[in-house]
């Protein structure tokens, strides 16, 4: 099975974002969404509309899930399984471990292999440099759909286990919010306190975010522990003084919720000393 | 006046970092710390170490105090208020804006000249090319210090407005928290699921932040909107997914107050909707 003949189920801002690059790298693509009519530029493109889900898979040599989240992967895949059966699913719909570990036990029950994803892109980086598809499940399965669906994203297989792609997703989009959490802060304080919003991102915040990523990734750590130049009484007393400066400047506190998972660090470490 | 002849206050682990730069640069550096006994190293490598404040500050063109907070800069400073008459105080130590205006106004009753300052490196970086220092207070004074201090980091003037430096450093602070209360999340998930915390952080975690960390200060906003690739309905699925995926695993809620900074966010998107 060559597995170039791709149907994708979801038509959301991330499906069409997929179904964009596949069609750009000359696959043959099959599209289906529950709300009819979001496949127009890409039909132009060369992309054929299934009439139902059922027709989708079948077209497909692989099909591929982009839903909204697990309760929506069931319910579309339901009436289809008999048809899946003996075929393979590529789940991109983000989700949690023990989802991901449920639903490859109820599609083997059906014959239907999974090959679990977490897409590390957004729909205007799909295809580009910098994105990447977290893949787990079976890695002979991983390296036959590897190729194939390579113009996504450079395919990254992590592990046996299905569950572990949606792991490594959502601890990640977790370091991801954090960064949007702190970085919404940032500009917040900057406005309500009259400074110029665009100056400061461009020549403050994303220079020194950039300098500081790989030291923050490097530090994570879930120990009582931080390293030593970081004197946990001296950043615990900064993060006192950025919590109390947002109170004054009427930055809600709900904004700044970041500030407080790491004050808890640095409290925690105080207290191990 | 050269201001070659650099004195330095305080030397916890950036005091010690900020001397070590200079010296290297050839300055004439003098330093003062609270407790004795901390310029050893650098007093080997040529530095003179001061008996009291008035000697350190009476000794250098320019005094530059790094210092736990503005609590301890007035309480050094108070008993050399008359040696320091006429001369400049660079402040390097972090504090709020307003604590920042106030220290200007203080020393402008004693006739001393304040350039505030805000370090955007941590010891490890200062002195090395991503390093740089944000001062604020009137530009022919940035204009005289930026070349003497050029060693510790890039020198950006942000304003005349002495809380300014104070403002930008506090918020780009605060960013940063927000990363590292992301990759601390992100770490203590995939331990608590028995991922391979190493393999997580080069493989995934680090890539994927660096993709999204321009997308991330880009969308930054004070406002109800986000972006219309952002389905908010999406994101909120999701956060709320990684929140209950965080329970399961069993870490504590603490470390999880980033993801409820960035669901308050797509809760006003929705509702503004
Ligand atoms: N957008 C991103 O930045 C991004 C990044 C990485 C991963 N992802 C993941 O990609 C997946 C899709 O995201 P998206 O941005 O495309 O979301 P979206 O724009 O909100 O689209 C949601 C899609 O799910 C469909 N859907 C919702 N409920 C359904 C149901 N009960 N049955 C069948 N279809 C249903 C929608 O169909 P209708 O048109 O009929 O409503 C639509 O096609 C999500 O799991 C998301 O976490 C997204
Ligand atoms: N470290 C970083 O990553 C970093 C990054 C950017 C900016 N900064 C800023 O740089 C400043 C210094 O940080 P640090 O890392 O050097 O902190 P640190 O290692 O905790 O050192 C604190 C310094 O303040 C002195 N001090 C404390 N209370 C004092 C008082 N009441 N009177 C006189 N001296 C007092 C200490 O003297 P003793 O030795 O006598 O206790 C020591 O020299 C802080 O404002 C910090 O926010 C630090």
């Amino acid at each position: 099975m060559s597995h170039e003949r791709i149907s994708i189920l979801g038509l959301g801002a991330m499906g069409r974002a997929l179904a964009s690059a596949l069609l750009e790298a000359g696959r043959e693509v099959t599209l289906w969404n529950r709300t009819p009519g979001k496949a127009g530029g890409l039909v132009a493109r060369g992309a054929r509309e299934a009439s139902s889900v059922e027709d989708a898979v079948g077209a497909g040599d692989l099909t591929v899930a982009c839903l909204l989240d697990d309760a929506s992967v069931r319910e579309t895949l339901a009436p289809a399984m008999p048809k899946l059966a003996g075929r393979t699913l590529v789940n991109l719909t983000s989700g949690s471990v023990r989802q991901a570990r449920e639903l490859a036990g109820w599609l083997e029950r059906y014959g239907v292999s999974l090959l679990a994803g977490g897409i590390m892109a957004v729909p205007p980086t799909v295809g580009t440099g910098g994105a990447f598809i977290l893949y787990s499940g079976a890695r002979d399965l991983f390296d036959r759909v590897a190729p194939v669906l390579a113009p996504i994203g450079r395919p990254h297989w992590v592990g046996e286990d299905p569950g572990f792609a949606a792991l490594y997703d959502m601890a990640a989009l977790s370091g991801m919010y954090g960064m949007g959490a702190g970085t919404d802060h940032a500009v917040a304080l900057v406005h309500a306190e009259g400074g110029d919003v665009d100056t400061f991102k461009r020549e403050v915040l994303q220079p020194w975010m950039e300098q500081m990523l790989p030291i923050m990734v490097a530090g994570a750590d879930v120990s009582e522990s931080v390293p030593d130049e970081y004197n946990p009484a001296m950043q615990a007393t900064g993060l006192e003084n950025i919590l109390s400066a947002s109170g004054e400047a009427g930055v809600p506190a709900d904004l700044a919720g970041h500030l407080r998972a790491s004050l808890w660090r640095m409290r925690r470490a105080l207290a191990a000393r």
